[in-house]
């Protein structure tokens, strides 16, 4: 573990994994210089891939808000997020029926994509849930908590189906120094309600790194050793690149901050490869 | 552990600690016969406890309720909440300030008995919340659980104070099939968001146990193996007074039902020293 | 939270709560000074007592080990241990069989005080438990830890009967920097392979404190106002004290350092009522 | 979920992944018949993997173990080891310094095949560790668990280095009805000790399933919907399976009986595509 400048370090690699929030954007916009950053990277030959905890919408609408924010240079095709798993799950695992869902509209399109129906928890009956196949925590939003919370707990105490958690984290920054309980965070609720194990998705998990590394492969451009995740959280980002066994860079724009990161570091037990400020230095 | 008559083997003790829902009373109104069973106990100079894990009402509210279901039998001073818990650690622990909490109007009762100010979550401001000096976890309802489990969480990351939750249970059934997320489940959600250890009350814990038997013990009539809890939920009631050092009979009215009791105590290990199959038999 | 003298603040309290290691003494023997302080609250008509996490030898035992090191104001029945804790559960709720333990055979002497058989579990034979009424974990020596943790795990996957953890401390250190696994831990790792739920004795749970404010109030002298815990640890000390209700007082002079009593407290959410250099000063 | 007949079902699949112990082997030898199973699987032109949470032995020996046994037809390629993803993890992100160890001198192979120095545990000098720059569990033999295990908690409580648990599973089966606390029940013990999370590879994780999957495709044989996985275990085969995206079958020689199959699904959650009695049927 190093404290390192970013600029120097990706000069080394040949592909970057990005983390997002807390990274390239935070709730204010675009974190300064960092579509410059993305272009130079990207300019110079190297690959980058955008690996997002998020099922809350499509890649094709986290682009789209990307370029609106003003970083211009990413394609549909690099952003990879954990609602990407699910889908893919959904399409390997669970051939008919409808999927109930807790989450907004926008966020189902996860279950359309995979030529499912989709049935948000609003409308699911508790007397009628025969032709239910699948149930997937999707978003933190577009749902009343109380009254959908109990019938998604209500409704898997009686189907026993596959339950996918869309973006296993807990919490998201909604301000400086608010946040948010995330889906993650609304599964293991009730999960810890009905003592049963869901099927998660999303960093630290390895699903995301292998996708994204197979991406890359079949363009045959780079070992493990050529690629570098990029993310402001230890026990997503940097866990999940140390383990997937490529090299690992904690910024400190985002969930860790120069002030605790050397406790968190110890106290965790998780430790990047590099320290670096943020992207842009 | 044997199957027994609770009318037969009440005879031996001169004590009764009743949980109340799943025993005396369920969602439909009280269990017939229940109120005979308890006058008759009494009149054969038998004292008797109702230990609920409840913080939504006070025990004068709880008594009310219970006569208007048809028990009349039953005095104030005969209830004993997880609720009345709090109250003492409020008491004991906390001097001043304003107390925040999540739950009804009635539920906040237990905080002014404590001569505290309740300050519900809903009024709390993040901008100025010096004043307060604890939070309570009494009730899952009167909030909106969406906004104010949130403000919950940015409060408790910005104060460090005392959290009491006043009711550890992490569910309650509210028909024959259908359950609603408890207080204690809610507690649970934001305390692994955050952390954070709270202080928690309620059965299986010895503390409503201890305040019965005080009770019991100061009007001189009592040891400990005069004692019987009659209970419906293996991991509280059974739990609990087993861990007190008084005996304990499962009833099948309630939570744990006769087809599957035997599977529950085996995987649990927790053992009650009798099975009934209600109190009115 | 404020920092204090403690011998300033023993003055405003009837009855002093001692934990015994990392408070009076530590790994070389008895903290400098200690006998005095002791020797002076008592002489000043206060009633003190130890409650210690400990259940590797009788309270006789370790009141004689006190007075070895030259804590000669120590009586018998001012120490109480989790292992008595233990012992009344055996006697309240195990009325005969015998009792298999972990432990050493001093440990042992607390189910033989219970009037029971007690039966090291390297004398267990797997083919021939239906003898055996209960288990219980008294210390972390006295035994192979390869050979006898897999037979208890096999015991107890043969026989459902009560589990009795009587310490339930997962550490206690052993030299400056050195700890050494204790009791709670082992019996952590068998709770967590078989998934079941075992009772357990010790600060931070009530029990502890319930028997030792009985004590004293058999005596008259005391209400809760009146107590004051002293202890080196957040989350047994500290924690167990405020959820009983009585005022706490954390000692720099054990599992919590100066250094780190800040971001400790902040991070557990555990908040002793003061912060003491030590019980000298 | 359908009950099924394995030697049928494996008709439709190109690529089948057993599971070893409780479904070719178990502790008594062989399961009858299973070498013409796999044999005849072979001929059929389908390929083969046994994915093995096992770091005890290399490939190689595991092979040569396998053909004592009298299963000829195994290869060392086929077999998939969570010793490999440790092995893995140490090439990709540990470069230099010594790997201290809990295991076997057998169960080191897999450090000295990343060309890194182990050392057991029971030669670690807890006063010279500053050379120290991994840890691994490996395997719950060679050492004294006593001893050793607490030296691995000071090591790691005074060393904060990447931790690797080789192997995740918490029990294996010894006889018929007895058990053997496993690696991974070792590593959780210490890991809850020091409250820090550890780098764990075995099934459900997905990187053994990653690594059989890139190893067949590279022959350019199959999609995921070609390929069967083969378990005894819900919580490991059959999750790791389902979230990998692959058809899974139970089979009923192992963790998991007839007896309790159907109510062991409902409590998990954990639901294969097919339960079958055995491979051999």
């Amino acid at each position: 573990m190093e404290k390192a400048s970013f600029l120097e370090i990706a000069k080394s690699y040949k592909v970057i994994f990005f983390d997002s929030y807390g990274v390239v954007k935070n709730h204010r916009g675009l974190i300064n210089g960092s579509p410059k950053v993305i272009a130079d990277l990207k300019a110079a030959g190297k690959q980058v891939r955008f690996l997002t905890n998020d099922a809350s919408r499509s890649p094709e609408r986290q682009m789209k808000k990307f370029r609106r924010l003003g970083l211009n240079e990413i394609e549909e095709a690099e952003i990879i997020t954990s609602g990407m798993m699910a889908k893919q799950f959904l399409e390997n695992k669970v051939n008919s029926g409808k999927v109930a869902f807790l989450g907004t509209p926008a966020s189902a399109q996860y279950i359309i994509d995979a030529n499912l129906e989709a049935l948000h928890i609003s409308r699911v009956n508790l007397t009628d849930i025969e032709a239910i196949s699948a149930f997937v925590f999707l978003d933190d939003e577009g749902f009343d908590w109380n009254i959908d919370i109990n019938t998604t707990v209500n409704l898997l105490r009686k189907r026993n189906i596959p339950v996918i958690v869309a973006n296993s984290d807990k919490l998201y920054p909604v301000a400086k120094n608010d946040v948010s309980i995330a889906t993650g965070g609304i599964a293991q609720l009730v999960s810890s309600i009905l003592n049963r194990q869901f099927i998660q998705f999303g960093k630290p998990d390895s699903q995301m790194f292998m996708y994204a590394f197979r991406h890359i492969n079949e363009q045959a451009v780079s070992s493990k050793q050529d690629i570098l995740m990029v993310g402001d959280t230890l026990h997503t980002d940097i866990l999940g690149g140390n383990k997937f066994g490529i090299s690992t860079a904690l910024v400190l724009t985002g969930n860790t901050r120069a002030a605790n990161v050397e406790s968190m570091i110890r106290t965790t037990g998780i430790i990047p490869d590099y320290i670096c400020d943020s992207i842009v230095s």
